[in-house]
């Protein structure tokens, strides 16, 4: 696959934005995300302050954002991101599915809302994974636990039975729920993921369960643990005016950029990273 | 006149991005602008990049804005603002009709292209002045000079004319020309303006007249002459991310909160610099 100018990681109004900008601009661009993000736009009741659309409704801003991409000719790839890797000179993309390059990134991945889960910060990388794509073969075999925030989660779940011995799923919120012979349905709030060196149990407040693994399946991970390296702000990345993050290339845009959470706000941020990596791209093909 | 909560100087997109949202959380607002103003977005042929609204002409981007004012009962006040005063506890707006009282202050009023006259900075408060509404009594019986650069400086300087002994008028690009007895239409291009203590000459690459005062009439007056006492970068506002200037209470956003110059940005802006204006009204009320 060729490497692309912008890679931007989101599909609500700020990767959308973003998205539609690099492209008036002649950039390659993919856009990554989720058909079931719009959802999330389209849950909405009644947006008043989307100036240029009065009183829409959630269904009607998700409608016509989409069409404005259809107009621009842009396709959505609807992969899930792992990781992003900054290489220097260009940045690595990976998800389920493989591996992708783009001269910058732009994040529009939203925001992780609340407090991580006790544990999951600690256990990251030693049983904490997020992608059940990724790290499914690390656990052949074993009993892993999966907590679904969405609805994604419940098919990687079944995935996951299909390599480990015992899944045990704890949907939270109205994310649906899996089925399968060796997959156990739990119920309560998670009060500890805990281990030793590495993870050995899930404790809820109903009771616990002895697993090798914790699979988290949100839509968003957190910024520094998508890009190793980034510099955070609390829940945020850390950016400038222009939407910089301290990496070169690297723009972040909307929620995952700060507050406040508002459709509009997305939207101009994400302008504003298109055209500041668009800049920085003609910088960099002047030094050459 | 009662004090409003928000007083938002400019009805580009940002303003009126600002003005939705103060209104949509139950602000007292006083939008400040020109009809005129509106004029600047019809000009533009045609907006492939604001979310939402693909392949807008400026003028259907301008109708569709000015209709969510109206379904939000949002009435613009079309006075040009000469000064805003940091009164400690609230801010003082001085336009040409009189005086407004607010609670905190959004501005959004565009940018200056280009660089000062040579002389302006220097003169200004000393012979040069931006409003002639305002200061036109100063120079009575006197010889003054106008540089036109919007539509609304002709009948200014046929005011001026029915003060002054002599009105010298150089109209800018396409800004039309005023017509009197005691008024003599200039051409060329400004060198300096001039002088001793005071301003007493224009110099033109064409020549140059004796004069007492020079009229500056553009549509947007630099920031730091605006609002004394206000931090800039450059030609711009300074603002962190969340639209704060340096002065509690004064927002800044859009053009002149620095580049990108695009529309979905300045409307982004409106809305952080809004609801940035909202916590701080709350914050104030807490503290009381």
């Amino acid at each position: 696959m060729d490497r692309v100018n912008v890679a931007i990681i989101g599909n609500g109004p700020a990767g959308i934005s973003a998205a539609i900008t690099a492209k008036a601009r002649n950039k390659s661009i993919l856009l990554f995300g989720s058909s079931k993000a719009s959802a999330k736009v389209e849950k909405a009741h009644q947006i008043n302050n989307y100036p240029g659309l009065p009183a829409v409704s959630g269904s009607e801003l998700a409608a016509a954002l989409n069409r404005h991409l259809e107009q621009m000719e842009i396709t959505l790839t609807e992969e899930q991101i792992s990781k992003v890797y900054a290489m220097g000179d260009y940045y690595m993309i990976q998800t389920a599915a493989g591996m992708y390059e783009a001269d910058t990134v732009i994040l529009a991945t939203g925001v992780v809302m609340g407090k991580p889960l006790q544990g999951e910060n600690e256990f990251l990388g030693r049983g904490v994974s997020y992608c059940a794509t990724c790290d499914a073969m690390f656990y052949k075999n074993k009993p892993v636990a999966v907590i679904g925030y969405n609805e994604e989660a419940a098919s990687e779940a079944e995935f996951l039975a299909s390599v480990c011995s015992q899944v045990y799923y704890l949907p939270v919120g109205k994310a649906a729920v899996p089925s399968g012979d060796n997959i156990t349905i739990l119920s309560g709030k998670v009060q500890s993921i805990n281990g030793d060196r590495t993870v050995n149990e899930l404790q809820l407040d109903s009771g616990s369960v002895t697993v090798d693994g914790v699979f988290v399946l949100r839509d968003a991970v957190a910024p520094e643990t998508l890009v190793p390296g980034l510099e955070i702000d609390g829940a945020h990345a850390k950016v400038d005016l222009q939407m910089r993050t301290n990496l070169p290339g690297l723009f972040a845009c909307g929620d995952i950029a700060g507050l406040p959470y508002q459709y509009i706000k997305s939207a101009g941020q994400g302008n504003t990273a298109a055209l500041s990596a668009v800049s920085y791209l003609s910088e960099k093909k002047q030094k050459q």
